[in-house]
């Protein structure tokens, strides 16, 4: 094992997204507020396209980045001018937060060199969430950052809008003033607890671009603290708005200092794991102490949002046992336990407001668990998950009452003609709090595609109203996800999210496909590269049959060649359209001539290409598919 | 290259699917169809559950399989039995048949040793099409075949059917009356030229199952013959229920032989792809005659459905050359280029009458091509598209004037909110005519990942009303598909199809997904995998972290290991429930000390297994990752 006190060598992915560079756009409000995003130039004179850039600093080459050290602290300055908050010594590290870790570190990972060791918290009497100050009628640098990033940059609304919100309040352009009064209605969140001063502001509302939500967790071996952050860093890179640490077994309080000093978005955790851990896995030892001192070990080091399984109610739990799939939360399924063993009422719903307390002390959101979700197409929207519903609503004013941010988790398992009953019910039952849906899942039956299983039912669910959705990679229900299955996993949620903003008619959203087109219609390969999700793939798709650079401006494919190209085909449509006089198509004949001529030019040129290609591939060529070539 | 004179090596994919068997049911009605159908057969004591099955012989280990020889004629005795088909000599095959073939064939792949030198074809003043027979109130056994077909061997309807299936007429229970019905009504079609007897029936029909298509296509050289007919065999085994032959260049002739003498499945061809090779590529010089002499060729040869780009008339096509992408369909632009260049009407809309009595003389299909479908979602349900929809619509009444069947092709590009008016204004223009869209893609942005963006949109419209939908690989917009990305097609086709069965509510839909649900709550792996889509994929993740045989029945998997896995605890919450009096919990305490014992030593087992896998993969074993583990 590494010496625990040397630096830790960590490698993870830097420099910038293919095709694009940062850029730091100042608030309007002149603020000084600088919000980064990613730009992406084209060619052909096209205007730059610039998009939400979730990556932090590692896709900034100027940006020094230190593992060991962790990230600047953007919002220090903001949180400090507020004068509301006081540095206190830190809560000691016990054996038992790290799994029992013995003094000499035994089986441990490295420490992170930079720990704070003075957190801060509310002064007595103060409240430092985000909903408090929006209630206020304060609007803070973390709101006026999120509304910039929002728009995108935009300086006015798109000229083609269009979509069906279902009742959604999607404002042309978003303002502070906006996103305040999202936040203060409930509607939005900005997860930021006070000692996570490194993260960038983001919102979480069904007003809002939809985001998603990673999952990564620590591993079992000491070693692998390093493949935890670049796994964090990984995901952020291809569009993650969030990661969850959902560590479990060893080194759990250590990991997550790596990865919370390291990233540049909010962390959620689910604090009943580590409580777990710190009573050897038995659900019934778990008690309310060990728990709080969970949450304020999790909160001093700057944990954004907590999972919070406190709609678990004892009298639910036996409509559970009828199911299908049983409980398929893991906490849900530790609360149910603990409620049985103890023939009691949950101490998470018990203490509720004490919880509360301690997350607005901290502005720490609260992500209300959805314990009590189906695990399979047949329990679907049935009475258990339903009655956790509306509990988690009654749970929602509560924490609204002392002005602390919530957010609800939802399922899960749903096909397509009960999701919507899901939304609807979550809107009226939780006073519009931001959904943050796990899927769903539309079938049961494609294990090892359960990332497009859920990924049809995540774009429903995000047009819909949710505000978040929880990626599923491919090894769902069967196994442990690697660095590969974790990008698969984010593209494919970001595409679902984005084709909800399209559908829900997103200001921002559909700039990005048109230009895509464009550079398609055009042949402007790079370009069409550049602008999507995964530009790396995209072009190693391409170059596996027309590797020669000359094949970045062929005005075809391999898909169906020169002569089979409908785009081609369609610019020389719209070439003899533009010259037909609208009365008199006299001139026909001789535009037909000139066009075989300019069709055979374009066609030699183009077999030549082809068969230059045949030699270096020896593959097929004409195969017809989709698109372009079903007919 | 190889001798054309000597028998082909071509290797394609056979024997049973892993963990199922083959067996063929009789129909009830005692006429002697027996209807092949796949078998998974499970542990514990379960009952075996019975699927669609498009694999043909190929899965059947008692089926001799000759490439040479092609398939056994299931329907040549059908077929003669109804007396009103007459032999007659082939039209002799011609050089440009295949790209300008010489006498001495270089360049050509071998040909079929088995051909049928003598079509068979409706006799003078008869009507072959199974809508004619339909309509005379005739039950054919190929109706019969798809009765038994639909309903999966099920002797009664699902006990918990459920579904919304916007307006469809989706029986408990399909009786070969009913398929009669849906054929005479024009809402289903069953695609099977009088020439392709190798054919098992099945219907393309909003009240029957989704179903899918795969796209093939000849290669540019000659030994790739063997490559396209192994991807036919290799994309209906994992479930393509017709496959295109999208052949362009050299060699189409010969190599949709091969292909047909060889498919369990319709083959459907857009025939202006090769009229066009026979005019050397030049669109304006298509003429009727050779358009003509390209459907009988195709007839001849047993294609089951036409693509006829009958709706892209001259008026319309200065409505495409307004759009970001113009034109992307490939026959779509070769009638607007010919329409343009000529300023005549296009010679399919014109001719129409008389194409229809070659397809009903064949029993061919009509698939009415959408010409001017969108290829972006800027274009989505425009004035093109829906002036061509329109008369699709006009066209399918003049096709059902001759009792000739027909479906209507759809897009394309689409974003969700404008999905459901493509679904709803086919049904009103076409007379509910079987929609057959690709995709949509519902978003621009994820080229690589087009498989999902349309998978999304697929599921949608499917759900909505969709007969079939045409696959789209990751390949899309950017090159070939190759043999893996076929499959990945159809997985991803037949997920989206089946999400929209149970949607709908179809009844044989959700007893997988329950038999599924049932195997990973009571932790039977080997059924999970064999019940899955794709059994390989689901084994081989799962093994890539647990391969131990033991594992197999271990009630825990990597993703959350022994201690986490929410399924097992739930369990345990199952028999606490079970074995408490509702009244009373004083044994509580008891089955508190009992569960902790069995837990202890569970886990205990489980984290011996755990360790060894450690020491195999040297691999993280607790990331926590979507349904059983965020939480």
């Amino acid at each position: 094992m590494a010496d625990i006190n040397s630096p830790v060598e960590i490698g993870v992915t830097t420099g910038p997204i293919r095709g694009s560079r940062k850029v730091y756009v100042a608030a309007r409000t002149g603020s000084g507020v600088r919000v980064a995003m990613r730009e992406i130039d084209l060619e052909g004179g096209e205007p730059s396209v610039r998009v939400y850039d979730t990556s932090g600093p590692y896709t900034d080459p100027n940006a020094a980045i230190d593992i060991n050290a962790g990230l600047p602290q953007l919002r220090r300055e903001w949180i400090m001018a507020r004068g509301d908050v006081e540095e206190y010594d830190a809560r000691e590290v016990r054996p038992e937060d790290n799994g029992q870790l013995g003094p000499d570190r035994s089986g441990g990972v490295p420490q992170f060199p930079n720990t704070v060791r003075r957190p801060l918290r509310a002064k007595a009497g103060q409240n430092v969430s985000q909903m408090h100050y929006a209630r206020q009628g304060i609007i803070t640098p973390e709101m006026e950052y999120v509304a910039e990033r929002e728009n995108l940059g935009r300086e006015q609304i798109a000229k083609d809008r269009e979509g069906q919100s279902w009742g959604a309040a999607i404002p042309e352009f978003v303002t502070p003033e906006f996103v305040r009064d999202e936040v203060a209605r409930g509607r939005a969140i900005i997860p930021n607890n006070i000692n996570h001063p490194e993260s960038e502001p983001m919102a979480i509302g069904r007003n809002f671009l939809v985001k998603i939500n990673a999952n990564i967790g620590n591993s079992a071996v000491a070693s692998d603290v390093a493949s935890e952050v670049d796994k964090m860093v990984w995901s952020i890179r291809w569009g993650a708005d969030t990661v969850m640490d959902l560590s479990t077994g060893r080194n759990i309080h250590d990991t997550r200092e790596w990865i919370i000093r390291n990233s540049p978005v909010p962390i959620g955790t689910v604090p009943i794991y580590q409580a777990l851990e710190k009573v050897g896995g038995i659900a019934e030892d778990l008690t309310w102490e060990i728990f709080r001192d969970t949450l304020i070990e999790q909160a001093e080091q700057g944990v954004d949002y907590f999972t919070i399984h406190a709609g678990v109610r004892l009298p639910y739990v036996p409509m559970a046992a009828k199911r299908m799939t049983g409980i398929v939360s893991r906490g849900g399924s530790i609360m149910a336990k603990w409620c049985l063993a103890h023939h009691k009422e949950s101490f998470l719903y018990e203490r509720f407001d004490e919880i509360t307390e301690i997350m607005k002390a901290y502005d720490i959101a609260y992500s209300l668990g959805d314990g009590l979700r189906p695990g399979s197409i047949y329990d679907a929207n049935d009475e258990a998950q339903f009655a956790e519903l509306y509990t988690l609503g009654e749970l929602t004013k509560k924490a609204w009452e002392q002005d602390v941010q919530v957010m609800i988790e939802g399922p899960g398992h749903v096909p397509m003609h009960k999701i919507k009953e899901n939304m609807d019910k979550q809107l009226e039952a939780c006073g519009e709090a931001p959904f943050y849906t796990l899927g769903p899942l539309v079938t049961d039956i494609a294990p090892g595609y359960d990332h497009i299983t859920s990924g049809i039912g995540a774009a429903q669910i995000g047009w819909y109203g949710t505000a978040m959705l929880c990626y599923v990679t491919p090894k769902e229900h069967l196994g442990l996800p690697d660095r590969d299955d974790v990008k698969v996993g984010v593209v494919t949620y970001k595409l679902a999210a984005h084709a909800a903003d399209l559908a829900k008619g997103h200001p921002a959203a559909q700039v990005r496909d048109d230009a895509l087109s464009k550079a398609r219609f055009e042949f402007r390969w790079r370009d069409q590269f550049n602008l999507s999700l995964d530009p790396d793939t995209a072009e190693q798709y391409h170059d596996q049959t027309l590797p020669a650079e000359g094949a970045k401006t062929a005005h075809f494919c391999s898909m169906c060649g020169p002569k089979f190209c409908s785009m081609k085909i369609s610019q020389e449509v719209r070439d003899f359209a533009a010259r037909q006089n609208s009365d008199s198509y006299l001139a026909s004949e001789n535009i037909r001539r000139e066009t075989s001529a300019e069709e055979a030019e374009e066609a030699r040129e183009g077999m030549e290409e082809m068969s230059r290609v045949y030699e270096q591939s020896g593959r097929e060529l004409y195969i017809g598919q989709g698109d372009r070539e079903r007919d």
